[in-house]
């Protein structure tokens, strides 16, 4: 059995790979994402990049430790009419963020990244899914602030948890929205990684 | 502060409006739906006059026990070119139920039936989200039977489950997907019943 190793402290790439009943380790990148944010424009380039770099930094780390297995890397974020739109540094950047997004229709954007410690294949893939807000006044967007859940994740919202009250239409892959898009994962791993994640 | 009341046993109903922040309270029901799937053949109709029943059962027990409270009922049903299909008895019938889904659009359709313990409003709604699976072969089907999560679930599957693996698409809410359209049920209590979810 080859061991599965997520490189994401994301609460909810760690959430969804445990509903679909696969065991894994975690492993924490610490990227520098500034630098490539500041020279990748294009949406899909740059969640990809993010997800490789990620992806060879923690290889680098297994490596080190001798530690064997095969790596999920991925990033988010979310694109509005050609804006990169990513996680909010606080409170006022949630409410700014949410205020845009509300309304209108967004594209929630992942890139995913799969590498394994004992050879050189990386293989990239994205998925891309548009999500709809209801029309939020200003009150319901505070009141959601409250909740936290804007913290850490892209476009300052969870699907998962109380942003379901206000997203009433997604065109796409759902897994995508929550941070990972699972039938691409799925796909990756059975057709260049040898591993069904139905089998473990 | 109004008492919310979830007559489902659905542990996905249950789960969605816990993840959301809210706090309630289970009542059972035990209705016959035979009789109503065998004399409404609209997918839609179906759906909300199951809802509805579900919800005046609750009421009536409440009322007996002198409770009080909001209470919110619905029903889940796949439709895929015009037939009803529900929850499978057993694995056998999973299987054909999977195998008639993979590789085509089918829909998840949600009833909603709202109703208050101390007044005679009724209010039903509902929710269309179509779903697409990859395709899949006997064998990944036998696989994902293995994971027991067609037990209970319409369509014989569970999206927040291991079935992201093969969900590639829906189209409308996801949350509907998981059994309870999270938005029409904000909208419905803040219109109806002036309960805003954002404040409990």
């Amino acid at each position: 059995m080859k061991r599965i190793i997520l490189a994401s402290k994301s609460v909810d790439r760690n959430w969804i790979l445990k509903q679909a009943g696969i065991s894994f380790k975690v492993i924490r990148t610490n990227i520098d994402e500034n630098q490539f944010k500041e020279t990748i424009t294009n949406p899909v380039d740059l969640v990809k990049k993010l997800a490789s770099v990620k992806a060879n930094s923690a290889k680098n780390k297994l490596v080190k430790q001798k530690m064997e297995g095969i790596i999920i890397a991925a990033d988010t974020i979310v694109e509005l009419n050609g804006e990169i739109i990513g996680k909010a540094k606080d409170e006022a950047e949630a409410f700014n963020i949410l205020k845009k997004l509300t309304g209108k229709s967004h594209n929630l954007i992942t890139g995913l990244a799969i590498t394994e410690t004992n050879n050189s294949k990386l293989i990239t893939d994205h998925d891309i899914t548009s999500v709809e807000f209801l029309p939020l006044t200003d009150e319901e967007i505070y009141d959601y602030i409250k909740t936290n859940e804007w913290k850490g994740r892209a476009g300052a919202y969870s699907i998962r948890d109380k942003a379901s009250l206000f997203i009433y239409r997604i065109v796409g892959s759902s897994s995508n929205v929550i941070g990972l898009p699972m039938h691409k994962l799925y796909l990756v791993l059975k057709d260049h990684f040898n591993l069904n994640l139905f089998h473990i």
